[in-house]
């Protein structure tokens, strides 16, 4: 039975999970750990955990007693975590992450986890979020309808990793499991690409016009929408990049060459095709 | 006074101009065209329009006697009834029209109206749309809170140029004047980049990936907001790009080069410079 959980890192998803579990109807006790104090802080008030540790030793002495740890740091620090975690839990524990690439911790994962004498570990993603993080925007209705996404290293979950998926069904989530290489050549076409576009595109126009006040005037929904994503931390972002560099970078060179075409048909029947190629992809949505 | 308006083109736009004037308090006779007779039938049934022309000849005598022509076609339709119109409207009469780009058309209007013995031409842009067209999208508060931007020819307004200016405030929108190159360079950037972007990432999926479920499982704000645009119709589009093609393609270009960039330094700290450019863009919206 679940009565313990650790949220370490309580920002946007973090919190979220928190308030999550609270809607859910979880009555045990929640902790949390942030580097932040400030984002620590705005969990505690909020109710998204019951308690919090003094520092990041107060929080791996939590971790001991916890039955669920959740890492909701970015992906190089979860994998932090995971070496720090290895040694201060055993066996009946379960780790989970919310981390957005799957590959590199799913890896670690089978290196440190898993075996008669270890805590399990199960790599989450729960395609959830905001273009700006921050405890102060998490909802316990954050992950209502979404997607969560499991890449488990080990085909036989332990009885702690049944629990903690009916949890995650409990937010209203649906889930799938799915090989980490996949997940993150998959999420680099449908996440990072458009991220890494409207990044691009924001920083663009910034450099270009700066604070011209056409822009505001003339912009609409469309600018709007395509660089909504320019909002987006960096300290998130950096990681995901760090961890899906190759298969990011082809959806990149690929989106490159096909603007290259759009570009170079502009007057021609190509730009028709191109047209009903994409009115073919809305129409599925 | 205005008493008579011709409105042709009744989808998206064409009819929503009707439905607003009515809202507006606008107590005259509106009449409508549309080379789809479907179009034409659904702005009539809403209300949009009074009466219909019942083929091209019928719209070119209801020209005669109309105060005010919008022109509420695509770009190139637009030049094509301005050419047909210099000969069946004269001295009181004001063409107006809502095309996209605006360089070519305030030429034309300047060779075709505006003398003496000529109606008068107010080239107009009212940025406002939906990803799909139609009467049947037409809503009378389209325009509110929009921006209308005109690019005047001459610089003396007719006394039918200063009331239809009036008509538009009152639906609601913020206007502004613009010289017409000027108008062409800055929406290939806010409004012709987004739309040729969206509709190439929308493409390359589409061509990638067809109707692999985990698009759908997997993709979510992001993937829609950016792909959004990809549903926009090419009859439209296409007259965009023929008439804006150079500063559309400079924008495209931009972008790959920018693409490219963050490319080439998803590992080094240019990314959070890149980041740094997008997020300072978002802050100033």
């Amino acid at each position: 039975m679940m009565e313990r959980v650790l949220i370490i890192g309580t920002g946007l998803i973090g919190a979220s999970t928190g308030l999550a579990l609270r809607a859910a109807g979880f009555g045990g006790r929640i902790d949390g750990w942030d580097q932040s104090l400030l984002e620590l802080r705005a969990a505690l008030e909020m109710g998204a955990v019951d308690g919090v540790a003094g520092n990041q030793w107060g929080a791996l002495e939590l971790a001991r007693q916890a039955d669920v740890i959740v890492l909701a740091v970015p992906v190089l620090a979860i994998k932090d975590w995971m070496q720090q975690l290895a040694a201060a839990t055993g066996p009946g524990q379960l780790i989970t992450d919310v981390g957005s690439t799957k590959l590199e911790i799913t890896e670690l994962a089978c290196s440190l986890f898993g075996s008669e004498n270890q805590a399990a570990f199960l790599a989450g993603h729960p395609m959830a979020g905001k273009e700006s993080g921050g405890a102060l925007l998490a909802e316990a209705s954050l992950f209502q309808g979404a997607m969560w996404l499991f890449t488990p290293a080990s085909q036989t979950p332990t009885e702690m990793e049944k629990e903690w998926r009916s949890w995650v069904g409990f937010f209203g989530t649906r889930t799938l499991d799915m090989d980490p290489k996949r997940h993150d050549e998959m999420c680099a076409w449908v996440s990072h690409l458009p991220q890494m576009l409207s990044t691009a595109l924001a920083a663009l126009l910034e450099e270009k016009f700066g604070d011209a006040p056409e822009i505001a005037a003339i912009g609409g929904r469309a600018l709007r929408e395509t660089t909504r994503l320019g909002a987006s931390p960096y300290s998130m972002w950096r990681d995901v990049a760090m961890t899906n560099t190759a298969p990011i970078a082809e959806t990149l060179l690929a989106l490159e060459q096909r603007l290259g075409h759009v570009r170079e048909n502009l007057r021609t029947p190509e730009l028709r095709d191109e047209f009903a190629l994409a009115n073919q992809f809305r129409v599925r949505r």
